[in-house]
């Protein structure tokens, strides 16, 4: 089996399918996208234009795995046990929301707001961040962890016993508003033990080399004990 | 077991949620909620206070199930055969792509446009619709409609061979813009005899019964031979 992800270091989806494939321990050669330029070969591949992508070739045949969902939805399929979805069916609805909440909530209320006057600003030359937006993107992202504090403040993983794909999704966001230091650990006791953990795991090491062009990372955030 | 569905007759997720269940054959009791009012019973079970939540006691232990990922994923786990997610895994893959389509490029480029002007702002008595709001969403609605159009030209079902949740969630965001008779069917012929073939099955026959306060239903709603 030979497996390559196309892929933007910077884009949350495509940093969760990097986790899960390492916890998977599935190899995979890398592709990085741009995603805004005309000649990105992912428009070839996604209808939606967007990373990750995962083309994986077995006895002959090339499967095109696009968006995290099939990404994460596959290897889940191809374990024989069950990986990034808890067995327990509390938990895996439990899962199943809070994969929910990052692609819509978080994505709408913070990403969108943040990440755009942070990331894609510079990236696409937009002109300087407004303080207003700044502001607003900021006073969401602490109300989103002071819920993810109280989650994990009462179970060992985000959606409770076992280690799934809510903890990769959140710590795929998590870790790039991190690398731009808008992430005070020191507010969120219970949440900076659980990124701790995370962190540590051999899936993250390859994101914590990742560098923005222009933007040196945050003091702590390729350090292990924060 | 029991189920209690909470759900909005005029939310896309709602409805997919309604047809899945249908699908599966599973009784469920209803509650209609009213997600914007102060006093919606889903802001105590789901904390993104919207619906759908389906709630299933079975031997003494209830289930909380919150957002449709987490409805259609309890029926599949507990389906012996695949159900809603194709055996193939390129038909898998497909259907979680167009899925994630629907909850993301979908809801944010046509119905964010087109379901706020013709249905949010009248329950919310938020003023009349405005014309370029309109024509910008239509523009993308017909964006959107073309491109299902090449998919099921070609196909039997929206990912493939076989019904599956793309064609559950398709269906429930194109009834509610059906119901405000914003879907030219005439100009999309593949696209129509697909909604006809799902218009058709028992799961549907309850949402052609919905109705909007103070908007009649299109002409051909609720026509099985439109």
């Amino acid at each position: 089996m030979s497996s390559v992800l196309y892929h933007f270091a910077f884009d949350p989806g495509s940093r969760a399918a990097r986790l899960a494939l390492g916890e998977a321990k599935v190899a995979f050669e890398e592709t990085p996208v741009r995603p805004w330029e005309d000649s990105c070969p992912i428009a070839g591949l996604n209808p939606s234009g967007m990373p990750p992508v995962l083309q994986v070739t077995e006895t002959g045949r090339t499967l095109t795995l696009c968006e995290p969902a099939a990404i994460l939805g596959w290897l889940e399929d191809r374990s024989a046990a069950p990986f990034l979805l808890p067995a327990d069916a509390a938990e895996r609805a439990e899962t199943r929301r809070l994969v929910t909440w990052f692609d819509r909530r978080f994505t709408d209320e913070v990403d969108a707001v943040l990440l755009h006057e942070r990331m894609e600003k510079p990236l696409l030359r937009l002109g300087p961040p407004e303080a207003r937006a700044l502001r607003a993107g900021r006073e969401a992202l602490r109300a989103h962890l002071s819920q993810f504090e109280s989650l994990v403040a009462e179970r060992d993983w985000l959606s409770g016993r076992r280690l799934s794909q809510a903890d990769l999704v959140a710590a795929a966001h998590l870790s790039i508003l991190d690398y731009f230091g808008e992430v005070a650990w020191a507010n969120w006791p219970a949440l900076k033990t659980w990124y701790m953990k995370l962190k540590s795991r051999p899936c993250f090491r390859p994101l914590l080399a990742d560098r923005f062009p222009g933007v040196p990372a945050s003091g702590q955030y390729a350090d292990l004990d924060f």
